[in-house]
């Protein structure tokens, strides 16, 4: 999905990520933005919704040895601010990338990942249609607006200022709309606005929200754009990385069910940003989905399933307690049952692997049978072979197919067998021991046994 | 549980369930209806509920081609409603099947699965009691009235009018009591009713609160019986029918918990409608009841387990990672350990089978020990044979038996073996290839591997 | 941590936990204040909070035949109330163990187990720096004060009164300060003012609130400490069991992420009260954690985990549906995978263990690598043996390596094999049956059974 407008107000436009932030009350070697998100980094959520309003450039804005957010980031570019002195700073940083740019440039933050292409584009689409050079600001209204700066509007809707919550008055306390950071600026003005900016408070830093006070004594308009309160849900800790993964998951499952699938109990389905779950598909309790899921209509998943990488086809039931690994296929109305793992592998049609299975590298042929306990013996230290199963093929429980071999189609395998080589179509391997039976034996070994326990029990 | 009345406000009573409904914004081929909620279907609910009240006829009105719905409320009556007019064409619909009735008949909605049935019976004995053929609606007072139709009681707290949402004045839209859209009636009067109804609305529908203005405009008392809010919470669409399931499950749990079992997070608990547990049963966080699951006073289920048509028995501890499936029967202090599926069998007291093991169609005697990676082969792919384990029996690790097959009492059988013949009580079965150990092969093999694996990597 | 005070203020200090308390509402044969709360009993939390207090004494006060409450305090003294005439009641019979003591005296509740050292600490604080005699009184602001007590203060702030709700004029009954229960005294004072409470009440039984109108009668100033209401939750049923424990995983959890774990769905990782959880942890969804564990830093442990009396070393990755049992350590940067369960044994460095396996009493040397389906067979019905495994070992798939055994370092074990002789360094031992095909057997036996199924059905 890409969110065009109209011809005649669009305009190049820019995104800076603002992505330096150490995240210090995260404790953590990873940097704060490269923390997930269903699946996904904080600063790749930002990058991918920026990117839906087509961007010219999106450029990072990332700290001194944060190799790995511009490895994240890129193809797009990053620059390093050198010396963390505010989000002013911050954005002066990537004056370099924007010499000669004219166009609008949007100003989103690494941490903040559930900002919507939605909200984003409306900002744009608000500077663009403001008749001057306006800076457009983000507003919200959190359910407590404790110190948030306040947006304090004029009278004809424009916003008038950004009133620090220790600066602001009573009255201005009062005020519910607050600033959520975000911006948007005629890019001609940009760099010329914070080169006005001071950084004359407690900190010593830079604040681009001071930006609005510069472009409002220099007489030009300022506005507001509204977004929800719980998009713009920031993260400085484990906690409030919680916080969001939380949001984002319930938006996933409201997607889910509102697309037709039913969700046992929606608060125990962990999604991730890209799962496609089709029509009529049944979610039990406890189920986890990895990255790259695809679930066609009617499927019904089970309790207590992890999926990941997988492709699932119409009419399949899976676990509970399956693990379906990637490179997994589930053909149609095939049953994968519960302890089974089954990863780079395809199963047809109509087979079923119901019980306490390992198939890896392999092919289960349509309709084929795996008896409980079978596992595909698939690498041997060095190299990972194929195990190639037809259809109708019945594996009789317990059995080891050492890879690389095939079973014909119709084949059938003795219980407890380990196939070493290939079977014919339509033919029975056996390799397993002959039954020795020792009459007696066990009472004899019971009667020895607990005079030893009993030996022992007495020293 | 039969609700019983006074013998002399005793009449004959007529549940008409109104389960017609598409219910589009479900998205499912399933009618809406049929959805189900702690294991059964909404419409079942409903149908309990009303059969607690021994009303002489159980009414569904049903679309057309909602066959299945038909089949869910059998042997109860079902009429189809051809076009889908309102609530009050729906009710017509079951006329021809009321002729001549004489008794009381209460109107309840399919999709409102979470009614119950004391909160019918009060409507029915609030009916039963008014001195005229007043009809009766049930009230609620939701969190949020929103556009809810609000109730106006008169002087002497009959029901004055039911007054739509859009058509009231500020001041009746101040009044907390809505309509939950339940209905009783004197069957006498009820077509009549029906009769007087227009359809002059936007929708061109006949609605059947409409009945409360046509009684009152005939001089007859209303009344109404209040219900808690979450008793009519209806579903039109999966995220409700989640609501739904989630306050039907915080009663159950409730219930669970009043009767003596400690949960250890009971929001992870889920209950079937017909799940009974035992006194000072302990069930750990994520345990998924199926239906017919019935767990004696001591029980242990540890976290992560499935249990589906399930009987166990006092002391006995399952899980974690436990799947019991329909027909197994768990005897008194019997273990069930980790990654262990049990289906169709009975295991016997103190018997253990505590890993990676699938047992089905199969007896375990007491205290037999099954060790770990046990399978039963139970099915040849044709039919399903049974396994007779003795009393006191070990089963050595990774064994298969293959059925049918009788282990005696006291027997064991040596890890890893392949049991396709009896082995007789006291005996020892041993039934696996002899080991073979070729010095020096694992260096060698590892040398030449690594070579071809540095071969691969340089073309 | 043991929580010290100016040696100044410093005079010995008794604690009384009241636990005599049958608890008929949780329908239990348990005693009430050993059930559990994060896998400790109630009863054991107070008393671990009490004993950072580092006091003279600790006396539990438990009820005729609770000896499984006097040894769950254990060394700590315990004195039976013989007849359960009320909480000053349950004091005096302490009377006899603190003969003679001078010092405080701290009275807290065996079924209140969420209060902390902190404030327990505040309130002997209190009791010390009283210039008088004073009685102090814990305070908590419940969200919703209901029934609950109310303390009424002077004008100095000091303790006036505790008024029982049902005595409260409407004035006293909008008070939001209430009655916890718990309360510290002068040791030479307490039981003075004990003898001179009476019983004159509904329940004819001794109320030790009354000790502060008895106190304030003599002229004694008294005193409240405040407390967060979550501190002072008592448990009298199933449901506030469930509800104190939600609370305390809630700071468990919080404990976890401001330590710098990641918990992907915090309210779905339960803690017990020991758990150790290092930094950069990233703990998925579902996962157990019962007594004993200690998780270094990095390690991954994936969704569906259960582990007990583990430790963990930097870099491990564990599960999904992985079981961590008693005695199980586990290398650096180990795997333990999907429906493995691991029980007193040793995995060594970069070992991996990923499906379907079990291993009991072993050592795993580093870097081996088990397959699928691997089970030591630990246990021979009488005596548990060891499973030796060296360093760089392959195991095939679906092996039993039957205890004693050793695997010498580097040594591989053909798939399928049952290993019952120890196997030398860098050799290759395989046990297991021939493989024999026999052409066409299988379609021949297909019709053959499909007649037999084809007849069974005409009967």
């Amino acid at each position: 999905m890409t969110l065009t407008h109209h011809t005649e107000t669009r305009r190049p436009l820019a995104c800076i990520i603002l992505a330096a932030g150490k995240g210090t009350r995260m404790k953590s070697d990873l940097p704060k933005v490269l923390h997930k998100v269903a699946g996904r980094s904080m600063v790749a959520h930002v990058v991918a919704a920026a990117s839906l309003l087509a961007p010219e450039k999106i450029i990072a804005v990332i700290g001194p040895g944060m190799e790995s957010v511009a490895a994240e980031v890129a193809p797009h570019a990053t620059v390093v601010q050198e010396n963390q002195r505010g989000t002013g700073d911050a954005v002066m940083a990537a004056r370099a990338l924007l010499e000669g740019f004219d166009g609008d440039v949007l100003v989103a933050y690494g941490d903040t990942p559930l900002v919507t292409a939605k909200t984003l584009g409306a900002m744009v689409q608000a500077r663009r249609e403001a008749s001057d050079p306006a800076v457009v600001v983000l507003g919200m209204r959190p359910a407590v607006a404790g110190a948030y700066g306040r947006l304090i509007l004029g009278a004809e809707g424009g916003l008038d200022a950004i009133v620090e919550y220790l600066d602001a008055t009573e009255e201005q306390r009062a005020v519910t709309l607050c600033n959520a950071g975000l911006m948007a600026f005629d890019g001609a003005r940009l760099f010329g606005l914070l080169d006005s900016i001071g950084s004359d408070n407690a900190k010593g830093e830079y604040y681009l929200t001071d930006a609005v006070a510069v472009a409002r004594a220099a007489g030009h308009a300022c506005r507001v754009v509204e977004a929800p309160a719980d998009e713009v849900v920031g993260v400085n800790s484990r906690a409030e990385l919680a916080e969001v993964e939380l949001i984002m998951q319930r938006r996933l499952r409201a997607a889910a069910m509102a697309a037709g699938a039913t969700l046992a109990d929606p608060e125990t389905v962990y999604f991730s940003h890209d799962t496609r779950l089709g029509r009529d598909v049944l979610v039990g309790q406890n189920v986890v989905f990895g990255l790259g899921v695809d679930v066609a209509d009617r499927v019904e998943i089970k309790p207590f399933c992890h999926l990941e990488e997988v492709i699932v086809s119409p009419g399949a039931i899976i676990g509970p307690f399956a693990r379906l690994r990637p490179g997994a296929e589930i053909g149609p109305d095939a049953h994968i049952g519960n302890f089974v793992e089954i990863k780079n592998a395809r199963v047809h049609e109509g087979a079923k692997v119901n019980h306490l299975t390992y198939i890896g590298d392999a092919t289960v042929g349509s309709k084929a049978n795996i008896g409980a306990g079978t596992i595909t013996c698939n690498y041997d230290g060095f190299f990972k072979s194929h195990t190639e199963i037809g259809a109708g093929a019945f594996i009789g429980s317990n059995s080891s197919l050492v890879a690389p071999v095939t079973i014909g189609d119709g084949a059938i395998i003795g219980a407890g067998s380990v196939v070493t080589r290939d079977v014919p179509a339509a033919s029975l391997a056996v390799a397993r021991g002959r039954q020795s039976i020792y009459e007696g034996w066990a009472s004899s070994f019971r009667t020895r046994r607990a005079a030893e326990k009993a030996a022992k029990g007495k020293k």
